[in-house]
């Protein structure tokens, strides 16, 4: 149930003057965890969008337990809450090199028709591919 | 007690391949709306960190409601909720230039010793001119 | 023929650990003189994209003389530097409130097809509205 | 003499409404990939600030040749010009997954001290180290 998206550096453009990551940052994280995510359970991002359908962020939440520095590790972990309906909701754990949690954080997202930007039904394809990542 | 930051237009650069702001740039215009609620009270959130003190997020929360869009030009809506103690929390609102009610928001300030990055006591003048605001 | 574009303030999240802005952020800068140039002489990039045509930039250079920092007000100065063929190339010049010049730079910029992504010819209302501008 | 940087995939969050990356991001890659040939030829940059030493960017050239995709994988080569003397000199070609060149661009660097933030000598270590990577 529990995935770890590949440990990654962080990069010395994420830094801003206080001398650690500018927070704004860790949703972008959180969105690189999402896709790798995905595409552990075999759902390409890309493809997704291709087919017409958009997964914007509806909310988020995060909380900025300890700072991320310049050239840190972190594995980020991540958790789907339940099966989608109408909206996707994660979890997300980040972690530096010294296992420290340094942020948790939550992200609820929609699915869109791509050409209409109104609500749409959760693929069967991405619903059963995402349903066996539950089990 | 409310406070309208400057009227902005979004950046070409804010948008992602949705044709739509990326979320995480939400987090920005809640800083500079809190830079500028500073300044109206008389603060330079610069010569804070001058004098030694940080006002990191701790942590932030945010509703995207509606997209916003490259142009659009935008209003932040932003409230002290109270009188600071070990931390801040302000709320933020953002209306798009047809007044639409585009996105919420809220995030919680520490202030932090800049040396030491332990949590310090909110300096006296800060206070004060916080309070005033309050008034 | 020069067009100054309204003052701004650096941003804190535009700065790094080095407590200066990161030199990523003059192209967005020079972007946001472009498209605010464009403006002044009474074309919209929005419905330039709208109507079909991407402006994409094909070539970049910047000197970076002096650092800008946070909350730094600053003034780009930008020029067309002759009437546009298959490209536009613009200088700019950044200076700070001190009026010290901090940063120099051009970009040129070539017309697309939003749907071939294939080069196309300069839209005749465009070219005379660029053209104006010159004289 | 060639250093090739680990490949990675390009995020999400660095494309613009034009469906391709922003091409400030192009700066982060080549500063990306400075950083790991730092780290090949066995100096951590990250040490070399804490030392009191900047390498600020000083001067940057980029050709955008082809456009760069959502979950396109890169690999970017970085070579050295020459020995440092004042400055630094670091050229880059990026490659897309289908080995295409997709952008060329230079950069070139300072030694600063941090606290003066005036140019100093290269440190002999580091020196001997980038002596090395050129034999």
């Amino acid at each position: 149930m529990k995935f770890f998206s590949q440990p990654f550096r962080i990069k010395y453009s994420d830094t801003d003057q206080m001398g650690i990551v500018h927070h704004s940052n860790y949703l972008k994280y959180f969105e690189n965890a999402r896709i790798s995510w995905l595409r552990s359970v075999g759902v390409s991002y890309k493809k997704i969008e291709d087919s017409g359908i958009l997964m914007p962020v509806v909310s988020a939440s995060v909380e900025f337990i300890y700072p991320l520095y310049f050239d840190d590790e972190i594995n980020i972990e991540i958790i789907l809450d339940e099966l989608p309906r109408a909206t996707l909701i994660f979890d997300y754990k980040i972690f530096n090199q010294n296992k420290k949690l340094v942020c948790t954080g939550n992200t609820k997202l929609a699915f869109l028709n791509s050409i209409t930007m109104r609500p749409t039904r959760v693929p069967k394809n991405i619903y059963n591919l995402f349903s066996g990542s539950l089990e």
